[in-house]
């Protein structure tokens, strides 16, 4: 028998802790980019999988098909076409590049864009899954305010008058226009036009991520940054998880040749799923239309429940405006509740949710939020799940004021 | 209309170039990992795609499925009874992470392995994807002599002192014991134990790399070096790129839990593709036996076809031994040739293959040499591939002395 070997000495230098083991998804699952099982075309999926298989399925034993590192040429012109048609967008196929999600397009964005402490600017409240890779760069991340209208461009050209008064330029501003990631706000066509030329006269990329733009059910869509004139300085992510499967680990960006050049030199991984690739390519150029008609209608009773749910569970005591689109809501509690401490309390309870601090560039003003995602459970647990939600809070910090309407 | 904007200037400051557009594979394509177009099971797949997607399809709502960021529970269940059954090793799927890729196992053990300045040891002549990637994480590649039998442990073991003398311990041993990339040599059971006797007595782990083990059909199969007594400091890498398809994108790493925490807290990457993983293990679990010896029948008439071909256009000037597996074939050609300038002349002329010095710790030693990829390319391919090769060699370097039979 030998001794145990000792791998934790012979570790580099500034590892993350281990990762705990999986135990399994929450009871009431609020949180991740989850979607609706319901949701999943599942015969559809089937009949493509047959149909391009024996059309391109010999295509396999090549790394990435006969297509090149961009990745597969039906399903970027799946995107060129799709981005044409809803998002105002006059591109190429040569000019998309497929990621195994869209957190790779944006980690490829980051290594070609920027060195330690360089600083980046990004709304106030913002995706984790990006502020996390941020300060794993080593860049300082500066939030811009939000508001009913998304971001707000006064702010943001303060903000960038301050940093140029300090000698510095940021690397890019990164941007969730529509349905923003977490507050679900889409920021009109005027301050789009604002952001543009804004950013452009201060040489600033701007890094838009339109990962929920298929999924705006309320309002006209606002075309997409990338679509406008003056739009040169904009590199353009979106993803295929939240209107198909996030499983699927399908992503892209849209980028001018000399910086798609750089990303597809750095995206050293062989290529992105394949066989998922020609599946799906063949699926949306059929489907995409009535797919997402049909999950955007799940999607919005699920909005439906978990708004009736918050109104009755939480009264007054949670502000919110009702998302017009996507997979989530963001909930304003009173000051006294700290939604990290919640977090322990509730996923003791089962209820997992995301605490506002770390959707936020600063932890303190997001300290009372906290955000709910309502795609996958179904609209009993959004009922229970919230109902569970009221009743730790109130035990936990006297919020809600009562609980199960009963003051207690 | 507005100027042109330049990104360039802000990039990041370490970038390599962009990558030239795509322009197609050449014409006899001897490169890359590629495989048998006629080798891909279509058929299989699309039944496995269909049954599993409806047995499973709905949980592809959830990131990871159900079985959480280590991959597909059914995929790992498969991976530990192949192991079991083919390479002597017992191990759970609990100790098995899914990778895109074995390349992306290999970026996840660089990472929690190695800091700048490390030093590493690899086989003399070894895979240029994992040396490229050493060299970007900034360490030392020292490269032990390979011969007939693979790794020379006398070699190995004169290393270490070297490396002990100077006070320098590597942070591992990455060696291919089973069809060597790109050698095609395999490492038998003694040389395997003197490896695992030493490097642990050094306490050295080794990264055992069977991307090809499937491939072997001329001899027994040695066990996997896992498999074997005293292998706690083993960490053993695999892939579904050679025997299944690799634009899949799917491979694995077994680590000990220590190591395997570690590996699932820097794959920060939404998991890996269910949608491959989850028809991957539905038509591997009922079909590996019978698609892999169809494959290496196929496979081995192909190395019989590129031997003949190298024998009757190449004669003496060019030496290799017969590959007992795998999907390439290590040629040596008379000092006088230098392959990396051959190859600009081949690829001319529409033959693509790799250089010695790409696929080596140290260039110079592999000046003479190349590697000959030859699952993808069809017998008459094959035959014709080689012949446009050593005429165009002859021409370069007067090497062969004749062509297509005349001496010139």
């Amino acid at each position: 028998m030998t001794e145990p070997f000792d791998f934790e000495a012979l570790f580099a230098a500034d590892l993350p802790d281990g990762a705990p083991p999986w135990t399994g998804f929450a009871e009431y699952n609020f949180i991740g980019g989850h979607n609706d099982p319901d949701g999943i075309p599942v015969e559809g999926l089937i009949a493509s999988a047959e149909r391009v298989l024996r059309r391109r399925g010999r295509s396999l034993a090549t790394y990435n098909l006969d297509d090149g590192p961009q990745g597969d040429g039906e399903l970027r012109q799946f995107l060129a076409d799709k981005l044409k048609r809803y998002r105002g967008v006059e591109a190429s196929a040569d000019e998309i590049l497929i990621t195994s999600g869209s957190n790779q397009a944006l980690d490829l964005i980051n290594r070609v864009m920027l060195d330690k402490g360089d600083t980046v600017i990004a709304e106030q409240f913002s995706y984790a899954g990006m502020i996390n890779r941020l300060r794993l760069c080593g860049v300082d991340v500066v939030g811009v305010e939000l508001d009913r209208d998304s971001l707000r461009i006064d702010r943001l050209a303060e903000v960038l008058e301050a940093l140029a008064d300090k000698g510095v330029t940021p690397k890019f501003i990164y941007t969730i226009p529509t349905v923003q990631n977490p507050t679900g706000t889409v920021l009109p066509l005027e301050r789009r036009r604002e952001l543009l030329d804004l950013s452009r006269a201060q040489g600033v990329p701007v890094i838009e991520d339109e990962c929920y733009a298929d999924l705006l059910w309320d309002e006209e869509w606002p075309i997409s940054m990338r679509g406008m004139e003056g739009s040169e300085h904009v590199l353009h992510v979106g993803s295929f998880s939240k209107y198909l499967s996030p499983a699927l680990r399908l992503g892209y960006v849209l980028a001018p040749p000399a910086v798609l050049s750089r990303l597809v030199a750095v995206k050293n991984d062989g290529g992105t799923g394949a066989l998922t690739q020609m599946i799906v390519a063949d699926f949306l150029a059929g489907n995409y239309d009535a797919h997402v008609a049909g999950l955007n209608d799940r999607l919005r009773r699920k909005r439906d429940a978990i708004v009736a749910a918050l109104e009755e569970h939480f009264g007054t005591a949670a502000e919110f405006t009702a998302p017009p689109g996507g997979i989530f809501i963001w909930v304003k509690l009173p000051p006294e509740v700290d939604t990290m401490k919640l977090n322990d309390a509730a996923l003791a309870a089962g209820v997992a949710f995301n605490p506002g601090p770390v959707w936020a560039t600063d932890a303190e003003p997001a300290k009372n939020y906290l955000r709910l995602c309502f795609a996958n459970p179904s609209e009993e647990q959004i009922a229970a799940g919230v109902a569970k939600l009221a009743e730790v809070c109130h035990r936990e910090t006297g919020v809600p004021a009562q609980s199960a309407n009963v003051s207690r």
